[in-house]
């Protein structure tokens, strides 16, 4: 098996400008194994409580998600997270927030997931990140993401996490504030430096940066007329920049760009509808074709200006 | 000549965390003609008080632009702005506003100015937008510039003006501010509903985007990691848009991808130093590195996903 991701399994309810759901599945690996389902097999490692249903597991199972280290605590209740979105739909606004049996979450990983060639690991408390990287020691490629709460209440628990992991996928806001640094590209090298291969900048709206030692990428957002819930966009991004390095032989440069396109084409399709509902249904023509889109949207000739040839 | 552009000659007074220069020489007319004059030869229409020195024509003259339509009131003074940036260079704060000789600017155009294949109206009042673009009927592509003050100000007469053009180079929160449209590409449709064949929507360090009828197309900013004067970097980017596309036979979609690029080029180069000072000393060796720089920037070959070919 070849992905791997450790994170929450969550109900959301949502509010925004164009709808209301009470009880959606939810979660950053739940995004995420969703959207790298399409890539590569994928392990994901969580808990639930006994409030988890045959409708929520159903979505794993559609995809092939091997859940075997999602455990169950029968007589406790699912992470649970409400949130309202105005019309700005940038920020979410934390309405409740109920931990539950993911207050003590303690990953548990089988010999498959220990052994998966990638790992990610999704937003939850830094040392458990960190403990959980060390018992992958065989993963070639390990992402991190992370998030405002971590950077102000324990930045140098984080460091030492990121220390220890080969990518960082976070928003340019956290970029900032890890960093003290306004400037992206200064923020980022100083990111870099702290030992990793590759930094990964979402911008939302704008899209998404990558940098590595030599090389600097960057890909637009897809244009899209209306955002209809924008929860799990960035964990969706990352499953499908994981998932698709998954299926490549060689994590290289090329395959990076190429990767960082399929986690903007599979965020793109997440925000068009609540929670799962748009991913769960997608099929393999509809993420190549906007695939190419992305190309289409990006891509000019290389033909450098001389004055010689100019209509004059 | 093939592009006449119309707008403001100034002296600038600019602070930031990077410096301070009392009385350095500006303007929307200056920035673009100095930037379009690396690709094609410019007519410069604008006013200039009898402070006008030698060391500013001497910067129009190193770069053959034609200033024989920028009248002299020779006992006026010349259009003087004042402005601040503190470390978030993104915006500037206006300490000082001395209109001159611009408050009564009165566009006189020679038949050469006039006869012009493209033409560019810099950010003046919109119903004098609409008289030189009337002057200029035979021009193949008018772009036209404006500002959130005119928009809320009078924004009919501006709608008319815009209703004139092929296209309009503004900034997104501009876009937004004229459609009443929060969603950038619902307000970019909005506005080439006016009837226009381009709407370029600058979006600061996140670079700009290019809608066409049929198509989409999205630059990212070159990566600065310090910005050091930000005025008249859309002025530049307008002038090596409109100047690329001058030097160019055919004004089509793949142009004006090209001439997006070239934009962003040149306003990269605007922010490196204070004023003119850097885009007045380009090269074309510089410039065409850039636009390779740009092209590897967002390079990613298009080999979509097959299951079967994955590492599995």
């Amino acid at each position: 098996m070849s992905l791997t991701v450790v994170g929450s399994v969550a109900f959301d309810a949502l509010e925004s400008p164009f709808g209301k759901r009470d009880k959606i599945l939810g979660g950053a690996a739940t995004h995420f194994s969703l959207s790298a389902s399409f890539f590569t097999k994928v392990n994901a490692v969580g808990v639930v409580g006994g409030d988890f249903g045959d409708e929520e597991w159903a979505v794993f199972k559609r995809h092939a998600i091997n859940t075997d280290d999602i455990e169950i605590v029968p007589d406790g209740k699912t992470f649970f997270w409400s949130g309202r979105y105005d019309y700005d739909m940038n920020t979410a606004h934390t309405l409740d927030t109920q931990l539950n049996v993911f207050e003590t979450f303690n990953p548990k990983l089988s010999d498959n997931s220990k052994s998966s060639r990638l790992l990610f690991l999704a937003n939850i408390l830094p040392m458990l990140q960190k403990q959980v990287r060390e018992q992958c020691m065989n993963a070639e490629f390990v992402a991190m993401d992370t998030m405002n709460f971590w950077i102000s209440s324990m930045k140098d628990e984080l460091i030492e996490t990121i220390k220890v992991v080969d990518c960082i996928i976070i928003n340019d806001a956290e970029a900032r504030q890890l960093t003290d640094e306004p400037n992206i590209h200064k923020a980022a090298k100083k990111i870099m430096d702290f030992g990793l291969k590759a930094v990964v900048i979402k911008r939302g709206e704008y899209g998404a940066t990558l940098f590595t030692k030599d090389n600097y990428f960057s890909t637009p957002a897809y244009p899209l007329e209306s955002v209809f819930d924008p929860t799990g966009a960035g964990d969706t991004f990352a499953g499908g920049f994981m998932g698709y390095l998954a299926s490549q032989k060689e994590i290289d440069d090329d395959t990076m760009r190429r990767a960082m396109v399929y986690g903007s084409v599979m965020a793109s399709f997440n925000v068009e509808k609540f929670g799962t509902e748009r991913v769960d249904a997608l099929d393999y023509p509809e993420i190549n074709q906007r695939f190419r889109d992305f190309k289409r949207m990006t891509h000019f000739d290389d033909i450098p200006f001389e004055r010689a040839s100019t209509a004059e």
